[in-house]
């Protein structure tokens, strides 16, 4: 079968692997249909070291389950599933309160033995934890949709949980990317009043505002804080959620807040430290939430608002492309051409 | 009137200085009876350059109104009142959400031409916002006990509250002075059934144990960590309050708490950045919270406790002292042979 490999800077490749096959009674494989690119699959690609072995590459896909081990219960052959992120077993401590990200037994796709959903087909451990049946066929006008919740609808929803959006909640959110878009989309289902969208991507920022965002910040760093206080009477918003990554925008987030406010972070943090000290986060009580979010625990809560049409998350896809197009698709998404690249292996 | 003034690292003296009086008609003039010496004095007391105008000391006071101004209305003289670690309008934005800290008009003792409470007396600014009548006598044998409402009663229960602790909860407390063994106490209160306390000095540590700790780690550093690890299966407590203020102790925090848990730091840090990324915070979901205490705003949660006695906060005061003894008192405090002063101006 054919899948992703990722050789070193910028060096994405499409090859022949061994099949996928079943090798734990807990395993299935399930045949993709529909994956993606992710905007945190640029962090490799633009830093992979050369001359190693190849990562497997893709975390987001939707896809029908092709065979099942002997203890696999909760899916079957046919099924049309969607995957998070990561895998968990769904039954340890941390899976049971829904915190799937630090699964006693889970992992990440591409990393160790696991495989990459950039692929024709995926071997998923610890199925009955990680896997969740879609009622719908797999080529319904839904699965765009549906595959944002592998990831990036998810993850949106957990910057705005964590950040305690509740109705009435005035938001800001950094970034204009497909995880920052969705946020926009997440802090408004959950009622938030205003949101602010902090993005220079005209495109973008213009399908942030139909999902919801009541303003737009194109200004960065120091002038892009002073744009959002005086939108907010000069205190900035309860709640930021930093979509980005990088130690400017955790400043930006910092500048945004409101005191006694609170920073939900699901940009994946290109820093170890940071400005929390005095001036920073402990006299204004800022407090600092989000991180890697457990999208397996959210999906029976967006799954009926996503079957429904409420939402639309699959708005984020703006190309489509086969497996030949994903090297192009990288390229694409790295110099800011396309938003979101939906891949279709099958 | 004499006060209490740092003039340099060590230099503590007892002075005459101009007697306070109303300036503005939200002014009170309060005589104190009782104030004491804080663990955070004791950061100015190891830094102040010599040399420049001297500090007046203390922010935490008991005492009987004198004087009012012609606008306040809620006390009047010979009222026995507690203040704050901070003066607040009681009006403002924050002041209405609880935020006092963060009060548009507030102010801290001892900065600018605000007054210290290690005195005969002290210039309150608007009084009505700021001091909270106590319907006890000066001399009541509770006033310790009203006195820890001012700071670090209230700063432990603001760690406590924003660490989220609720009946069940798993908490560890790392240091022994007065605001770490009060979080204890106020952990124990909102019915935290495991709480670890980290300290070394036993004396201290005993007194953690009569307020609730169920657990003492000696321990400090990646040692102190195993040891909370090994008491709870591995994995670290839920919640961790951070009463210390240094990097240490944060870096004790990060290795102590759960995943998806929360650290509560009431210390105040002695350092600007730290870690807080991938593998310090984010990928956990590990959130950080905390900050200065906005003690005036939980006065009226904790006083009732406090005069039925259900709780016995004083007991951190180990000495007592008139204004004299003042500088011996900083002196024990900062070679920790007293846990806290309590000074007797009147």
């Amino acid at each position: 079968m054919r899948a992703t490999l990722l050789y070193g800077v910028g060096d994405v490749r499409i090859e022949e692997v061994p099949d996928s096959r079943v090798v734990e009674p807990t395993d299935a494989v399930v045949r993709v249909t529909a994956a993606c690119i992710c905007g945190s699959d640029l962090w490799p690609y633009g830093s992979h070291p050369a001359g190693g072995a190849p990562a497997r590459m893709g975390h987001e896909f939707v896809g029908v389950v092709d065979e099942i081990g002997a203890e696999v219960t909760s899916v079957r052959k046919g099924d049309l599933v969607v995957a998070p992120w990561v895998f968990s077993d769904g039954i340890c401590e941390y899976c049971r309160e829904g915190l799937t990200t630090s699964c006693t037994h889970g992992g990440m796709w591409g990393f160790g033995d696991a495989e990459g959903a950039q692929a024709e087909a995926i071997r998923v451990p610890y199925a009955d934890g990680t896997l969740v049946k879609l009622p719908v066929a797999a080529d319904s006008a839904l699965v765009p949709s549906l595959l944002t919740l592998s990831d990036v609808f998810g993850t949106g929803h957990h910057a705005a949980v964590r950040g305690g959006v509740a109705p009435g909640s005035s938001v800001t959110v950094i970034g204009d990317g497909a995880v920052g878009l969705l946020a926009v989309l997440a802090a408004r289902r959950l009622g938030a009043e205003r949101i602010v969208l902090m993005g220079r991507h005209r495109s973008r920022t213009d399908l942030g505002r139909e999902f919801g965002a009541t303003d737009v910040v194109a200004a960065r760093g120091d002038e892009g804080v002073a744009a959002v206080r005086e939108l907010t009477a000069g205190h900035g918003t309860s709640v930021v959620i930093e979509a980005v990554g990088t130690r400017a925008a955790y400043d930006q987030a910092v500048g945004a807040v409101r005191n006694g406010g609170t920073i939900s972070r699901v940009g994946v943090p290109q820093y170890e430290e940071a400005p929390v000290g005095l001036g920073s986060l402990f006299f204004r009580n800022v407090r600092l939430t989000g991180g890697a979010a457990p999208t397996r625990a959210y999906m029976a809560d967006l799954l009926p608002d996503v079957l429904a049409g409420t939402v639309n998350p699959g708005r984020v896809f703006d190309v489509s492309t086969d497996l030949a197009g994903v090297p192009a698709g990288y390229r694409r998404m790295a110099d800011r051409e396309s938003l979101k690249v939906l891949v279709r292996p099958a």
